[in-house]
């Protein structure tokens, strides 16, 4: 079977990027599963494979000649040209460039020229210096793509979580769930885990919203009047999901394997969980795209970047769950 | 130095409190530790000890005489006597019954005659049924040693957790925290830490209420004018307590040993990590009382009571933090 092509954005250059991403194709394994492409300045990455000391040899990428050694790196260059560049101080131009890599390899999934995407950090607050108007990553690729249903999840071996609300604040959070926003997160995550994962009968949990999910509405009752109308729904249509259960429970049933993954209410009730047990490995996987996308769960760390500290883990982990994804989906259309 | 006094309560006889004290007291270690008394009937010891199997011998509780084979169990007999009982199904007179051994004890450690309080599992549902107006053991025992400022820690090897809401619907939490409570948490954390686990510099860690700690007012401003106000305050009269930190990445770091104890604002931010790392060994000990108390982290399990499977994880460990408690405080006492 072919290897599916992962294209890697580079991100921020003066972030962590450069360094983990060459960290993890240091890694032969990630060889094996795909074929990873670099999308960003072949300049920042032959700088970094200086800076890290690290070996690499760089080409353009050319999707006809497969016969790469593992020590040249493919790479496929995209913004304006780079001519220098410090660490853990952005230029101006960042925001531009690294939303040039995503677009760019947006379009080639589109076009099926690649299978999927791992991306490495970018920040914010640089997109917003160059005036593209989207929040981060997800919006970016939900636009171009033209996805309107879309879901974050966190994925780790002991733990797969998918959040309803995410950046709110908590007391906005119990006017924020709706059974038809709970239904459509069920469906996705469903279909994902079906396509992207392998799985052939998924077992989805779904927190409740308040303490013991309510007991029997003694405390809060949105569990009743919010959560089990959108359960019910997708039970109906065959989905394996659970009624809402006890929180405090839950998460440990389904680091046990009761559950392939767990629907949360809200962001802390999914990430405290997550990030107990995945602190280092996390990854951050967008479902509802047209193709798999996965994404490192950190941020560009400036404080540690040029210093060769940086973990490598979660863009290892990136890069294997997209080529898994990749794998799955293939099979699953076949 | 003499051991400390340890009084057992029994708890429901038709739920698992008789068979994990039971196979508790099989372990050496809790006898090199503490003296163990049960407070309850000896007829339900007596039998649980032939239903499981055990060779226990009973006598009435001496405080004098202080020679006791580790086959041979002290009891004080409490409560109406029992001449039969069935497991599951808990008789009429149960709730008075459980309530007296927990009242002879709180008398027994006011008037020094033991040390701590170790509790095993009780229903509200067999309180209530008998007109006992208390919701369960802590307001018990808050009232019967006349304590206006208690709290309640779950206590694990790996995480220590305090609660400023507990039992309220989520959508409440935001209007119930106050810097009030959350500066006596604090305080009643940090003398409790000191008196009873032998810490001297307690270093405590303070949720946030909102994702990332609201970061920066953006989403949630309760960080800013409910839980800082409360932490500068207690920060200034010298404890060591950390700023409202994110909740996502706190509870690894308080696992990594950075903190001793997490103060959560509602229950699910400190349950859901406590039970993903203490799902069987965690303890219930009740801070601000005027002795050491703990109690088991599950209820009366009525659906698997008389089969010998109940694990006796959880009651180990809070009859070995009584003891724990006991010692520390009798140390910081002198």
């Amino acid at each position: 079977m072919e290897k599916p092509t992962i294209l890697i954005t580079m991100g921020d250059p003066s972030g962590v990027g450069p360094e983990i991403i060459l960290k993890a194709l240091k890694k032969e394994y990630i060889h094996e599963i795909c074929r990873p492409v670099i999308v960003g300045s072949t300049f920042v990455m032959k700088q970094a494979s200086k800076d890290f000391s690290m070996d690499f040899n760089f080409k353009v990428y050319d999707p006809e000649n497969k016969t790469n050694s593992r020590k040249t790196i493919e790479i496929i260059e995209s913004g304006k040209p780079i001519h220098a560049f410090s660490y853990s101080s952005p230029s101006l131009e960042t925001g531009e460039n690294v939303f040039s890599y995503i677009k760019d390899s947006i379009e080639l999934c589109m076009k099926k020229k690649a299978q999927a995407i791992a991306t490495a950090p970018i920040s914010k607050t640089t997109l917003k210096n160059s005036n593209i108007n989207f929040q981060g990553h997800t919006e970016i690729l939900a636009h171009y793509s033209n996805t309107a249903e879309y879901a974050m999840m966190m994925y780790g071996k002991d733990l797969c979580v998918i959040l309803v609300t995410i950046h709110i604040a908590l007391k906005d959070v119990p006017l924020s769930i709706t059974t038809e926003k709970i239904f459509n997160k069920i469906v996705l995550s469903d279909i994902s885990l079906k396509q992207r994962f392998g799985i052939k009968n998924p077992r989805i949990a779904v927190c409740g919203l308040n303490p013991h999910a309510g007991e029997d509405s003694l405390f809060g009752d949105e569990e009743e009047k919010i959560i089990i109308p959108a359960v019910k729904k997708a039970q109906k249509i065959g989905i394996n999901v659970s009624d809402p259960l006890p929180p405090d429970t839950l998460f440990f049933q389904a680091k046990n394997k009761k559950f392939d993954c767990v629907l949360s209410m809200y962001h802390d009730q999914g990430l405290i969980p997550f990030k107990l047990l995945h602190f280092e490995d996390g990854v951050n996987t967008t479902l509802g795209l047209p193709f798999p996308r996965t994404s490192v769960d950190h941020g560009t760390a400036y404080d540690i970047a040029g210093k060769n500290i940086a973990n490598p883990k979660s863009m290892i982990e990136a890069i294997k769950l997209a080529a898994v994804q990749a794998a799955n989906m293939k099979n699953f259309l076949q």
